[in-house]
């Protein structure tokens, strides 16, 4: 079983997290890491935050010459921008007239709708949003990603699957139904990467990036819709035995576990709920090379289980909720009508949700592959999954 | 916190479910249950064995003269069908002679796509699929409607929270957007309840029933979208601390754990990755009564937490996978080409999908009050609420 | 990973467990898991109760045709004596009128010294102790024992491992030291339970029932140490990477989870702290065939993890806690001092705390096993278990 | 409900540690993580690497201007010697040639008895023992005595609980039975750290000093038990409801989960297992400010929760196995007979395995608190414990 805990605040020394339960002999280094987080900060639409922010990568225990050694995985990501913010973010305690000296300290009381900051006050007992907002910000998925790209590694070195993603909606702008990438190598993967939005297809490409255009002319932000696609993975990963062991279910929670997630699907979702029955399954058939299912529709998966199809998730994300044209709330220190704190000005941020979305995925399908085919090395792992593909008695 | 499991398969002599974690002094009986469970079978569309089919429940742990004991609850649901199935479905060996001169035992050879069976037959290595189906069958969702039932009692008794379901969509006929039932009060219950496909919307709920209808005839099934709302709840349950404690995280695992569901939304979910920012959140305004939002699109979370609105969730189905018009597969005993088992003849269950939603959002959305205020009897939990409601430095 | 949870209280219609995780086709029936719960019931000094107790075993799911199927294990054990107590323990609500004539039904307000009754009523806010001691009691342990049976199957045919259990010590009468049987065949097992105490001595034995037999005359209760033995386990189960992961905490906390422990050794445990660094440990040697150690004394542990030498743990009951000769509380409707309720009369259950010892070491145990080598079916366990064993560098 | 993950090796760059599910508003430092880190370097019979060891503490999530903020704590303890293992510790690859130059880069080949070397190369397949011992060394727990500062904390400031230990037995000399710390108060803990092997009894801490002399004379190592005590806890912690629930398993697994630890009591533990009923149980009188029990025996537990009574627990450390005097054990590189590696060169760590209990206690304790009051920050959950305290029907 994975067990993961990510810690750190935005403006925070660093990220820390830890991730136990890997078996050994997976290789990865800082680099591949440093890699995956670069990834998360491309995309159109990003403000200034993502150019100057440099994420610097420190395994601090359970890898060493390049492989894991079976230990807990502890990665750092530093915060270059640490030291404009040591005294207000400070761990131990400052001298208040110092405090109150800094702009940067000044108390956040007008919480910004459609964040954590009223309700994480309300929560926690604070007066002001920051001790909120620190946490509750998208930058704690950079650990995420980290913690994601050692699952990447595993499942590839463990079974040969490969995980991708790309954008199929933005801002209203969707790409044409039913077409996701085929593999999950490298070129298709640096393909995604070089499109502005992530996106499979170069006319929707376009338009998207004319509507973040636009929506940055008029101050305002977009959302969309990413999907994942893990090729490769072996059958019968999850289980229809109890509900919180489907794969459905773990993705989904998952996937809506990533800050702004509002909407997941499983195949085509939603649209499956629409279409009759006799058109919304995956017929099965016999094929040169084994079972075959005619389509996808299900997403890969049966009863909560991998198929062996191609594995498919989509999440949808709502538009960034710091709106230039700042929206009401109150001033909780005078209980005033007020508008809201404005703290970041990306437009968009959906195409790097689908690298946040890519780490979230890996990291189940890595724990359901450990936990139908255990192993404490790769090889042990990778040894049991062969025994039983060749022993499968339909395939 | 809660745990819980269930156990039992299809046409096995009972369902058993235990839940673990609830305080004493749940007021709660058999009678509560029974009609949970008969909600359950409610709905235009279904076939014949919710007809006959009756579920007996008794408590058989954890519940003494209609309270709770601070143990394990523990519901069984009797099969009133056993008898048929005592032979085929015995735990203990039988006379391989008297399976054999026993139709009902015969091998089901020919998996059916949209289920179980064959993921479920190549995982736990079985050469047919009787030992998939029984357990993947959604007769098991009758043993969480049982321990939604129990939940939800613990929920209005600890904090005056109601939780109600209906029907937004089915079979591609929507109801009109935004209304949803605006209290969880007996009087909307039964309204909904009375309605043949839980639409709160009587042009939409004729509209669906035609469509039933004609799928009926056309021998074929459809699916649908659920929404389920929960109304009194206290801010702050969830956390945007860990992926995995917000609450809009939980609530996604546990819908898209229910069998036939393939996509999860919270509040207006897809809808919003296509609406821009500045009026896609809820704003925020002082009121007589405290502090309101002046929409409800989030779904009643920011940041993962409840916000003291209405909590509103989805969860789409996919048509019923048994369709009267067969679907192409293949017969493992052979390897060659075959028509699908066809096992039972609903046209639809997606009113009926509503109610398990419910259970499970009641489950989880008590064991995140309970992970808030503690308490080992409702008593105490109420007490440790309301004295968290009264300290808010916001309300 | 095993997930396990029981229900049910001393007195109710019958005790539910349910046992999660476990691969399909372990072979069992009503009759092994019957057999386990009469072992149970074994051991001179036991009470009237122990003789007319009847076990009677249900599966109720999870089985089928002497086979697991891969969904959760569910087990009733029926209590012969509910006729008498179905008022007193009803789910329902009963007339107040009917459980006040009942002297089943009395208030107790003497919480007895040493079992859970004053706690428990503190805690779940009862007025009285039955809600609290009806669920304490060991009578709960049935179901452990009857799970712990499947998952002793599962060990055995997954892997060759045996467990077995004696008494080491009954009233201070301690058996020789070092000595602990050397397999957990069947003649091993039976020898043992035709013993009157379950102690591998037959001096030492006669010395504990003369012990038993005094503390009878004087009123009075005894506790004494069980030893539980597993032969057969591969090297490598439990790990040291975590310390929840290790194999000494686990069994440590699932023998102190057992009623009335209150020690737990591994190994020779405290005799270990006294002992010198030089002869303290367990040397490695190369043999004719493969590494063994020299010596048991570290139980077959390093490192929390198996070693591939016999397993040995030992847990510590303290004396029943109703003594006959009855201790000092207070009544708590009055205030005043009193003395203790008086509930059974059990001299000495030591030698059915092996038993059920047995049952919470091999439940996890075959929990680190799955752990290790995951399965969905025992085959595909057993496989990777070989594999393993061929591919270890070191044997 | 607490998570906690520990990383890191024992000559890595530094250990980490997060803890997840604390409320906000504790109040810590890091020089209050840096005292309680220094006393577990404490004790006479540490070797050099106690002397020159400094643990570098910063939080680097989780606290602000000593406070706690809801979020995951992390806490970073660096390693001074890190500049000297660069190279061989190195997470990312390190040039073979440069590596095969450095003495403490060679293979260790002679996996050391009593520790987790030998099982650890053959579950995570390595052919030398470094990748084990780094993890499985001692150091780790510097981790956990970090986080345990922080928990200790909480219960100080939640609910008035303090938390000592003392050493009951070294090397076979024992104190006095029937005595522990009366209270947990700077002045106690002050005292019981100025004595060499914090010892309350005077008498017997010389004697264990001059034992200690003796087995550093003769190349020796030496075990022993150590106790602790928290005063201050309310009733009911823990439960008797399930096994895993019961607060002696808990504690249980969390000391049995400390290096080297191979046995656990409650209260008297094994010594109860030899005491007649008639003596072996705490009775329950009333006093001038409410119910007392008239002695500890049981550890202030019963049925598994605290009684409000002292909770007493110990735990049996075996000798520390690096022996002076070299064990047996095989040279893996050849299969021959060799002496073991010599990698540190303690005679004794009992005192400072007090410390690391103190932290294990501190945590499971926090942990049941949280379970039973809730609360999110520590006003609230103080005050839904002083509420609980006010509302308790016996007391």
């Amino acid at each position: 079983m994975l067990r993961w805990l990510t810690a750190g605040e935005s403006h925070g020394p660093s990220l820390v997290a830890i991730l136990e339960g890997l078996p050994a002999h997976v290789q990865v280094t800082s680099d591949d890491v440093a890699e995956s987080l670069a990834r998360r900060r491309l995309g159109y639409g990003r403000g200034a935050r993502m150019k100057f922010e440099q994420d610097e990568v420190t395994f601090t225990g359970g890898v060493r010459h390049g492989r894991t050694q079976g230990g807990p995985v502890a990665i750092m990501v530093g915060n270059t921008e640490w030291p404009k913010w040591e005294k207000v973010m400070s761990a131990d305690p400052v001298d208040q007239a110092e405090l109150d000296a800094l702009a940067r300290n000044a108390a956040l009381t007008r919480p910004r709708p459609g964040h954590a900051d009223l309700a994480g006050m309300q929560k926690y007992d604070f007066d002001e949003a920051r001790p909120v907002l620190e946490r509750a910000s998208a930058r704690e998925t950079a650990a995420r990603v980290a913690l994601g790209r050692v699952a990447t590694n595993f499942l590839e070195q463990a079974c040969g699957a490969g995980v991708v993603s790309h954008v199929v909606e933005l801002g209203g702008v969707r790409a044409p139904d039913g077409s996701w990438p085929v593999d999950a190598s490298a070129a298709t993967v640096t393909a995604l990467d070089d499109d502005p939005v992530r996106c499979l297809d170069p006319g929707t490409s376009q338009a998207m990036v004319e509507r973040i255009d636009a929506a940055h002319k008029d101050g305002d932000t977009l959302g969309g819709v990413v999907e994942v696609v893990v090729h490769g993975l072996p059958p019968g990963l999850g289980s229809h035995v109890h509900w919180d062991r489907r794969l459905d279910s773990r993705l989904a929670g998952a996937l809506m576990g990533i800050q702004a997630i509002k909407g997941v699907e499983v195949g085509d979702g939603f649209a499956l709920a629409a279409t009759p029955g006799s058109l919304a399954h995956d017929e099965i058939v016999p094929g040169p090379d084994g079972i075959r299912r005619t389509s996808g529709r299900a997403g890969g998966t049966e009863g909560g289980m991998t198929t062996g199809e191609a594995l498919r998730v989509r999440a949808a994300m709502k538009p960034i909720a710091t709106v230039p044209r700042a929206l009401r709330t109150i001033d909780v220190a005078t209980g005033e009508e007020a508008v809201a704190h404005h703290q970041r000005s990306d437009v968009c941020a959906v195409p790097a949700a689908g690298i946040v979305a890519e780490a979230m995925v890996a990291l189940v399908v890595a724990d359901a592959l450990l936990e139908k085919f255990g192993g404490d090395s790769v090889g042990e792992t990778r040894r049991n999954v062969e025994c039983y593909l060749q022993a499968l008695r339909y395939r």
